[in-house]
């Protein structure tokens, strides 16, 4: 089995998100920025169905090392796709297109069941109802022996690490300061982990910080 | 004149302090722990009149390096030494002992009036009633050319950011989370400044990250 693995970019004051998200725009104010860093990267760009003559070096390394050994996915229902739901009679495919940029199977946490969707490229959605460690089990059954990645938002995040159940979390934290959003760190409540530095990686615009933690 | 700087320990959820501080555990729950990359260091235990057989490398170069153009100290009145005010008959002299780890003026944010305190090793205490931008001026004046700096607790560092008067900032990141405390980052309103990212020191047990503030 592989391992559970989560990374973000974060700000200096904590925040994957900004204030005020809205169905159109689900990062909040200032929260596209915050990712400024990724979407020049030659990996993203290609990993996005884009022509991929985007900028190598340590941060494109770190995340090619990421998506490498990746076998599949798990979100929150606002990162596939926020707004009302549930999902009605010609239902809304998400925000991620018609060849998303996972590339894997990806188990969305959601209150309202629903069929798999399967879109270009590699990525079905499948919709858990059962909450997290079911959508877990799942995951790490479809990606036998590669990695499981939860790829977000804070919530869901928070849900995982507060359960004990992610090996390795990589931060990618930006000089940056939002003043207010979703915080990563908060109703950790009784249940924080030890955490190890495994290894920093430092470039101009962001800080790779790769963590183990402790079960 | 020199630059205003801040630096403190912080932890990956930015937290600066435990929860539930008292007189005797000024730094929480906890608090005491993020600041152990600090105390063996040969500089660090030098500046607080030990044998200072410590340990030398890149963390001891930053703290060296943060007090080599030193001329004047400015911090809150719980880093001070908290309790009861006002001070009373046979004053509390503060945390810090006969010889203090300042060894310069230190300007101390108060709302009761007191004489000068000096202490041993070059460090006297003003006790400054009018505000920040007052404790700044005085604190400039005894610098002279050297630098300023904002010695904490959280309050005042937050104070001082969002009056937009910092110019550089370190944050020691250290691989641990509280899950409660004093945050650094809090109760910024819509004084968020810009930052750059001027360096980062990584090592095993801390990642020295220094910024510039845009004024």
């Amino acid at each position: 089995m592989g391992k559970l693995l989560f990374n973000i970019t974060m700000t200096l004051d904590g925040y994957v998100a900004g204030p005020n998200p809205t169905i159109n725009d689900p990062l909040g104010e200032g929260g596209e920025a915050i990712h400024d860093w990724v979407v020049k990267l030659k990996s993203w760009q290609e990993s996005h169905g884009m022509s991929g003559d985007g900028e190598t070096g340590p941060s494109d390394d770190v995340v090619r090392e990421t998506v490498a050994n990746l076998g599949a996915t798990i979100m929150g229902r606002n990162m596939f796709g926020g707004g009302p739901g549930p999902w009605g009679a010609e239902p809304w495919q998400g925000w991620w297109g018609d060849n998303p940029p996972f590339h894997t199977p990806v188990f969305v946490l959601t209150h309202h069941p629903r069929s798999p969707l399967v879109m270009q490229g590699g990525t079905t959605f499948y919709f858990v109802t059962d909450g997290i460690e079911s959508a877990l089990r799942q995951a790490q059954k479809a990606a036998g022996d590669r990695d499981v990645m939860i790829a977000g938002g804070a919530a869901t995040a928070q849900q995982f690490l507060s359960a004990g159940l992610i090996d390795e979390m990589e931060i990618h934290l930006v000089p940056q300061l939002l003043g207010g959003g979703s915080r990563l760190f908060e109703d950790l409540g009784q249940s924080v982990p030890r955490i190890d530095l495994v290894r920093t990686i430092p470039t101009a615009d962001v800080t790779h910080l790769k963590y183990r933690i402790h079960k």
